[in-house]
């Protein structure tokens, strides 16, 4: 299954005065972890988005285990685990990069969107990327 | 069943270049409906947090139905809909305001924590607050 | 001279870990008084954007005097203060609304964009508009 | 004078709806530069907050040149410009990494603060290091 691993530091802006990392702000290193393992995959979303095809979060979930704190190495392991013909989803891991204490983990569906904002089908062509790269049957 | 209901406009600064509300924007706005829940329940979350209790988030999952814009009014709906004896759940509908097109509905779970992050019961007065406005017997 | 005030209460998410918000929010905050001085000017910043004139922030400058923590009421006192051919000045006051401690001063440039972000000269009818407002000759 | 230079990707969570980094970000990212660069001295800013010494952001000045875009490879080189016995001033050249163009300077000043927000001196170890590394006499 497509995995990438991320590793970056936890910001002081994105604290907040319970001491720990606010919890909205683990959704935004998941978003950073799809980019980077779309971009591995051969499908940079900047590009993506040059060419009219968007991917809108339509759910996410996640469960806070552990607390990030300011300053801590964090390391986000994304994996792509569905590709629908009209949307995909991912699952995160977040870890504390020094001891790996698991911290989060969340999942997210995104749906294909044109400029607009409607719905649309995958392009052919990303559909079949990311369905070879899972390895599965499209259905 | 206690429900709080909040307006304000979304924000230019909550925008994201699909040319809508980014998606983690909603939760916050959840955090937002929560305090004025608590607020009007008699449990303002400032002053508990200066009493040493907090209540971190510890799940939240949302579905995504429209796409708020800037400037848009929105309305949040927050029900209070479990007590727990270290916890509670909160349901929200975030809704346009003009016309009232859902735009999101989600759900968090929230613990109860001392000053340090560690787990505590929810102090007996809060528990027995929170549970009198739920109408319910705690478990 | 052209003035405006919006309140709001300061959010869980803006805080920091010092305990008190995060000192780039208040340029949000500042941003939220644009938009409801041009609003009440009759230049609807969202609307603007719909025909392709846009204001894009070119400095900016901030003062902090005290801190605002989460849940303080705050008042933003907006105004406009100088209209260019290819931009606009505001100056905002940002206040605890009770007590009226002054939190902090800025002062933002914006300057005309088009869609692409190339320099544009401000529409006629928009200068005209403000420049009557500020009730200044323009230079 | 000490310089630190640090790279990253500019995130979709940071862009707004006219296509680019939202323009409080970049006084993040000034944030994360001053945190590496405090951190390059020896002063490392999270174990300084652990030993009860704040610094606060007392002023903030930028000029924005061009736009940041999402995915934009982006350095922000910062230097410590200035040591006082109750703060420091920071300066910020935002650039993007590829090609070089610069996309804004900003500088703040801190001052030290003590846990409960009150001004206080630098501690007398902290104001060596710094003014050291300045080569500067300390006024």
């Amino acid at each position: 299954m497509p995995e990438n691993t991320i590793e970056f530091r936890a910001r002081y802006a994105e604290t907040d005065q319970m001491g720990v990392v606010y919890h909205t702000n683990y959704l935004v290193w998941c978003e950073m972890g799809r980019t980077e393992l779309m971009r591995q995959l051969g499908a940079t979303y900047a590009e993506m988005e040059r060419q009219g095809v968007f991917l809108a979060v339509s759910r996410a979930q996640i469960r806070f285990r552990n607390a990030a704190r300011y300053d801590d190495p964090i390391r986000v392991r994304t994996r792509l685990t569905r590709v629908r013909s009209r949307g995909v989803t991912f699952h995160y891991v977040v870890e504390r990069a020094e001891g790996r204490a698991v911290l989060a983990e969340a999942e997210t569906d995104l749906v294909c969107v044109g400029p607009g904002g409607s719905p649309r089908k995958l392009p052919a062509l990303l559909e079949a990327l990311l369905g070879r790269a899972l390895g599965q049957q499209i259905a």
